[in-house]
């Protein structure tokens, strides 16, 4: 397996991305709404102009850093999701936007006079989206009056544009069955909009409702009044997506190639992958990191730099994956793997087909 | 606070540092046993050379192109606490040989036949530590009979040298009381020195016994028999350190800078600092993640760029740490923390004076 390779590295299947790319660009069109995926997933300049070529109206990015190294790319649509405040990040800001169409996400008044008064020096209005929490309790007020009020504030503030509303129903990753995965996802977007309705009533009218996640994005694709869907992890998708319904073993695009280096006893297999190359996101939770192809294999805990897992008990002998036999771990998050390598292999039918620098690795700022 | 530094950034307090790596140094130097400090904690050349000069012997490294960047930077006494497996590692560990005296740890046959061609192709014995599983149940076999028939197994491999038994008694992190870490310490040094006791009665006498993590150093210094320690998150520390009290608030030298980005409701911080800064290693237990100085605040959770933190209620209200606040951030694994980041700011009496480029990051293989 990749002879060509020493291990661990990250590998990305170039045709279940293709596919998976496709796949959401159908499901943004099929509802007639914009797609805007999330590029924290990737950090590649090559990923997120493959997912505009299929149809994506422009990118989501967290981190300014970010947004610079896709602009760089020549990527001209960018929506920051975080609040920018401080002088440095401000200025950079400035700078962005003479190359780029930029909106950004806030939820609060303190965060958008930095904006405004960037809008007002630059004669240009900073387009925002206010955040609204629909049940994730991080960023934003409740649905409703408490963020209405909160729009009608910040419409108020000299050199900002309140373009819309926008949220993430993170908590939508702790759904335990479709029903409700679907029932998260569906009350993501009518919150929102009921919400947008509410400021209509106060005078603003809003023109962009942004929601989804990739495990919501398919249900919230098609309230009616969504504007736009910004899904990020389903381009590599991971064991958690796979836990949700909404992906495969077989659209599982991102994993680590790693070698067995120890058979300490007959029912333990250690591999050269550990919390350095996989992290701990979603740890312990059952199956959170799969060996492709080897469901009898299962991961007990890792290390920084040991993966250490159980062979069933039908398994469980010297002869079963013996040292030097390579593995693909399907990561838990596929995100946080991503930012730990500077390069990864583009894979295709087995073969390594090309290498991806992951251009905005470790882009914290 | 740092006002010459945006947020997020990794600080490094170089007073608390020097003070760490001089304790544990007169731990090693009062018993009488070698000091090999695990540098995949901080990955920076200088860091080693300080550990070097107040006494190390060596370094332990886990990964070849930590000790091939180690070795660059002059250090020529490394410890490869890893089983070294395949043809291109073994190639570059006969290159990295020709400039450093290298051991390797390991625990089977296999990985020793490997080493044994090396020792043979190039007329010098690789010098191994038989790895001794005393309780993590990662590597190695238990102590004792199963021991000491591997080490006689593999001390027949021609090619190879069988200096000495190595352990991490890694289940050491999850000691609940002082009484329990001093007795899992003990034990990992007693294990291993009657061992090498049996060994020696086989006929095979090992001259090394490398025991020790940051929490049991202390403790399993003192065991009659041991050689050498290899610590490693000492120099840093984190709160995992201070809950099992190795450490203190003070001593913790490796933070997180951070700024409130929002203040959503009387009791709610969000910081931008999430598992792209700090990993999600040990999310969950209480305290995981501290605010240096500000005990009444308290981390609820992690995503990938935010800290979403809880005012206990005598704070809960809209004064207290305001949007622009700074904060820093103690890990809850300061190890993974620092392979985040490609620079970190060293600091002393409150101002920047360095830049520490983490030479190692990334450095999987």
């Amino acid at each position: 397996m990749y002879p060509e390779l020493d291990t661990p590295a990250l590998l990305i299947d170039l045709g279940a991305v293709r596919a998976n790319v496709a796949e959401m660009a159908k499901v943004a069109a099929t509802h007639g709404v914009a797609l805007r995926p999330h590029v924290k997933t990737h950090k590649m300049p090559e990923l997120a102009l493959m997912q505009i070529e299929a149809g994506a109206r422009g990118i989501t990015c967290a981190k300014l850093g970010e947004a610079e190294i896709m602009a760089d790319a020549g990527i001209d649509d960018i929506l920051l999701a975080f609040p920018i405040w401080g002088e440095p990040k401000v200025r950079r800001l400035e700078a962005l936007r003479e190359r780029a169409t930029v909106r950004v996400s806030l939820d609060s008044p303190e965060v958008a006079a930095g904006l405004g008064r960037l809008g007002l020096r630059t004669g240009s209005p900073v387009e925002v989206l206010v955040e609204v929490d629909t049940g994730q309790h991080r960023l934003g007020r409740p649905p409703g009056r408490p963020t209405a009020d909160l729009v009608a504030e910040i419409a108020a503030i000299p050199g900002v544009e309140v373009v819309g509303l926008l949220t993430l129903a993170g908590h939508a990753y702790h759904a335990r069955t479709p029903a409700e995965l679907a029932e998260v996802s569906r009350r993501e977007g009518a919150d929102l909009v009921a919400t947008a309705e509410l400021c209509a009533r106060d005078g603003i009218e809003l023109r962009e409702i942004s929601v989804g996640s990739t495990p919501t994005a398919r249900h919230v694709a098609g309230v009616a009044g969504v504007t736009e869907i910004r899904p990020g992890t389903y381009i590599f998708n991971d064991t958690a997506m796979i836990r949700l319904g909404v992906a495969t073993e077989r659209s599982a695009a991102s994993r680590v190639l790693a070698t067995v280096i120890a058979r300490p006893s007959p029912d333990r297999v250690v591999l050269d992958a550990g919390t350095k190359c996989l992290t701990s996101d979603n740890a312990g939770s059952p199956g959170w990191i799969r060996a492709a192809g080897i469901p009898w294999l299962r991961m007990d805990f890792l290390n920084e730099e040991h993966a250490v897992a159980r062979l069933d008990p039908e398994h469980a002998h010297d002869g079963e994956l013996p040292v030097g036999t390579r593995v693909q771990l399907i990561p838990g998050h596929a995100c946080t793997v991503t930012n730990l390598f500077d390069v990864a292999c583009g894979v295709e039918d087995g073969r390594v087909v090309t290498e991806l620098r992951v251009a905005a690795r470790g882009a914290v700022r």
